[in-house]
């Protein structure tokens, strides 16, 4: 059975590579879904990569992998400070979700502190930059073969 | 003539009846759906009942009410806590709305304590389950009357 | 069995219908309480219905209540913002209480925005006017059978 | 070259007129569109003028706006108290900001007396009603030959 | 026709002048009583001198002056700082009242500067002692000529 | 010459032993002062113990014991946290109390965490269960010698 | 020997009768320099009545009252809520000073709670109206004689 | 008749020019006053150009084109953030004030974010540079124009 | 099988009797020591009595005391106020402790009002000096024996 | 030339495995250090593997980290939540250093959201459990190479 | 050339040795002004040594220092905590400036803890009375042979 | 007899030097160790120099010097800002001691405007960098000479 994950990026993150590199490095979207593709195929997973700028999209996203997929790493951008409906969508659904950040949002401005995704991730990986994606693929791989040993 | 209440349903509210049912009850919404339009049908009004994920739509379906609608029953769900653009649509349009939760918002996290639906609500019913959708129709099919008489 | 509900209602509301009319509107308390005994009638349930400005008079009665009651109806006025006495007597007693409030205030000051009531309490109906103290026996008579099917 | 300003309105926006003019003025969004074409073309400037009640929207315009618009001008409604994402929006694109406000947001609720926007835009005009458009492209015309001299 | 002006004491006034001297003077409530019968007499009032330890009492009271009295002066005590339930009363009824108190609250720990009573009295006289009664009750005899002449 | 403690008891402790057992445990108020009394006897002491629900009452029986005792216990339930009229009665007498209370109020609701009775009593027990109003009984007992020997 | 009381009046009382009458009445400062000559000649006390706009000025005048008179009354107007330098110039003199304030500042906007004066004035008079400077001037004669007794 | 525009500069705009500029620009405050002369001149209007460093000074200039102008403009610099004594004059006077700053104050220190004159302010302009004077007076002249229509 | 309990002080309380007798007075530790080894000994238990300066060292002592005793007291003087790692390693221990305190720390600094150790202690005895120790004592001997019973 | 990685490890961390295996699972230290030094091997890397319950020797070892290592892992347990201290080492030094927790902080205790270590961290992962440990040597062997060819 | 300091005092300090000696020492201003001429003289400076109650007059004096000095001390008395306008003037010239207090405003009131002066100023002394003037002096002389070096 | 001041840094300082020149300045440890003695000797004072990065080390240390010690100065570096076990150290011995940091820590982050330390220190130093030490030895001198006039 093919165990998927879907890669769920939110607002301003279709324009990485032009945007501010200095602070989110030159690599874009695309470059970040091959990667996560390459690294996928390495561990026997799928992934669904996808980005809107729309807090409903995300909602309606996460519901549909409730449904089809066994995992979801989430970069929810500015959503993460701002989403309660995205916090309720992940608890709602039965699945762990990975939320990542390419940035360290903790030494940035105060709003971004605040996350109302992490309360309800089964964990966190941020300012480690695209390869961050990988590690969240990996660490979902090792937990799947964990839930098999329960 | 017609007295048409819309009742408008917020984000993750879809999933009713799956999700935490301990928290939210067996019902799907379906069933509150078919509830309130028997409840109408007794009480001489008619319902449009409708789900969305995204805030923006909420507040297109609240300006359509402001058209079309003697009264709105809002369940905003996640965005009751968080919308500004929700609570300026209910001022702008000239109908009561009546805000209900099924469960009780004010023995869960803090962050669900504030609702900007609150202050420009005609009234609010939390915590009684999908009967609360019953009882906003009924007081607003009693308002109406109040209305007549002024 | 007679199923009794005890209807508490806290300081100042012995004024009601001289007091601030634009606020709380032109019925007396003794109004609501015929409107609450029809009301009543109809669903099969009795009320004791009753009003002082003490507070340790109310918490009395809500371990009366706890006594002799299947459930409360409270409208504890001003000791809703203050009183974590009220909160701990409806803590220790085993009925449902509705809490019930004629405005709605979350429209009003700020410091009436907090309810220590609201987090015991299983359900709240407020900004409906004298017609919530209705809602709520309805309510409450619903939950009554909901419990016997259990 | 045709320089183009995009000028973006959010929610509730487009029932201008309608919606408390007390507060908003009698003005339709309309009305405000053909005041800002006017002086634009006295300006020599071109303008695109939309609203959406949509969050995702209006990031999506912005976007949009980087790549097309020399200037934006954003009234983003009740989004700019709560929009991290649009500030991320902003932010992420080369151009500079205008933000508009008709009423004067300092004298209403406190919430809001924050703006998300307010830090990323080059200027702020707010509580001059339709004009404040006006003069908005008016400060972007001028901007513009100050940054042929540089 | 008689004016008659309530002054009403809050919780612990009753111990006055055994109770810690050095902030509230040697002077007992009796003497104060004394000293406000001597200066009604002399301004033409009656007044009626009260003191209880419970807030519902006051509340109470305060009901009893909006149908007896033509105006009250209140020191309310630790209610001042914790009585929501006194300041609707005093809201509720059609008659000035004067908060006094006879140290200064201000120079006090930092619960004693929040007043619940303040927003809703007439004016305030605090930190004078004794002679804040009298001069409450000169300010209200004025007051009434006041109103004679409107 | 006898040496009386008042052992004052506030609101909702008459429930105790059906109260919330999980929290309060299983001994009933009565059980607390047959603790009490025979703790007394063999320190040499004599015990007045009383309840009430009453904040008002608990203000008078503090001026009382200030007459009558040589100190007291005071366990003022959820008064503990709200009352700034206890608060000044302990201030306002001249003997030493000791608060007790029975769960560890720190473990729960933050509004729990601030005690009003704290900064003037002599001392503070809590979290020990009924043991805590004997364990005040033998820290008064021995306060006392101690004040023999200044 | 004569006693002088200064009569300090802070920023934009020179306006009076002309500024917001519904919150300030119809009386010019010129009336009340006047009724505090009448009240003062009947207290056989003198005063200088002085009114400005600068903060530094205020300061100067408190010094030179800590030279020359036996009292100040003080309504520092805006600077009550923003100066720290008027309060330290009122503690570093040696006279009585009594805050007066015309409204009642407490059910105005929540910056006007804060008064850096209150905690170093012996008393404070406010929302009396004019008259609250003649019962200033009655408080400082009393206190006066208070202190000869001494 | 002709129609004044005051013109008011608080602290430390002096040294405009020499300051900081590339937070505050090359232009000095007469290069302003230039350019608002001229612009004045164009509308029709009449300016008077002031700048101090005093807070009371601004106080009564505000005073001043109370009587005297028929708008005003006002960068109060640093006074913008701590006076409430300027906050009261603007609302004391009966002319439109149009507050303006040259930098965008909500991308500074957080106490630069706080304005005590936008609540009182007709409208705000900021982070415009010098061209906000020019804006400042053309809404002025226009707004001028719809009181003559009202 | 002896029942040892570990008595473990924090930072300053070496210079007990030396530091500040107003406040904790005369007694040193030693002659703490010594009381508890008198009282245990009555008791039947054994005590392990220490005191360090070091945060770390307090978390060594209370693992070893989560190997080697039955209970633990802990005064961890202004630890109290700052350690989460204290907090961390009483929860991971399987033992109670009980907090103590020789003053009443609610009467001193606010920040001195937290405590991190109180949410995971079994009970808190404070205020009541030396003697506190003992009754730590005490309550520790008589719920082993609870525990016996369980 | 070999590349080391220090892993540094807080307070309580050495009780792993038998302290709340709910939270922190049922490996012990030992098993982690296991689980690095192969990860370590595989990926060519050294680490130096270190528990403490003290800060001071957790700033030595970051100090020793600086001169030795190229890289660090932190999971500094409690003292991530108070410790400037160690804030300040891994600024002082010039190595990257990852934040590592085995359980997410965000959905426990509000004083466990906030960091100090985060915003001087290059990297955060935190509720992965052991795994979290060996993806930062991951992400470490990554970033070296990434440094090897700027 | 003349290397001239100038040691600028505000509201109250003109008081010094009649005010408050317990808090400010015995010495007057005019002690201090000599204190400072001799160490000046010693250290080959030159000092302006000037007082003002008027905060507008202490921004023209740094501006002046701007001009005509090598550096600044400053004691802003109580504008220290309020003072925008100062923290804005020292920022605008380019000179260094010493902030001075005489007591240690670390140990008073809680509004005495903030500075707006800090923040821009090269260093702070406080709590050393007189002799802060004098180690301002000291290290101001240091610090200009430190830029002969750069 | 020989007069001793301890002066004690805290952590990090050790690295001073190599760690952020550009905030701390370029000399070590050692190097302002050597100006504090030979400032010492020319003022005929013996100093005793240390540093350590353990909070516990710092307090033994203030400890010794409250027995050895006639004063001491003490860079407590980020224990400044989280140690209360430290101000009670300062608090417990009877000796003066001068708070020192090289950097202005007023211009840094928000956690660094917080000291423990201040409220307790004789006096402050801070922004001289090196010099400051010498500053608070010369301050300690001078002291000394007002003790031995008193």
């Amino acid at each position: 059975m093919t165990r998927t994950v879907f890669i769920l990026n939110g607002p301003n993150l279709n324009l990485l590579g032009r945007r501010e590199p200095a602070t989110y490095g030159a690599e874009t979207l695309d470059d970040i879904a091959g990667r996560c593709r390459r690294r996928a195929d390495a561990l026997g997973l799928e992934v669904d990569f996808r980005q809107t700028n729309a807090e409903g999209t995300l909602v309606d996203w996460i519901h549909e992998a409730g449904d089809k997929a066994f995992a979801a790493i989430l970069n929810a951008g500015a959503y993460t400070h701002t989403s309660v409906a995205i916090h309720d969508a992940i608890r709602a659904v039965a699945l762990p979700v990975i939320e990542v950040h390419l940035s360290n949002i903790h030494n940035r401005e105060s709003f971004r502190h605040v996350s109302y995704i992490a309360p309800v991730a089964r964990g966190i990986i941020c300012g480690l930059g695209p390869v961050g994606y990988e590690l969240a693929l990996e660490a979902l791989a090792g937990q799947q073969d964990n839930r098999a040993t329960d």
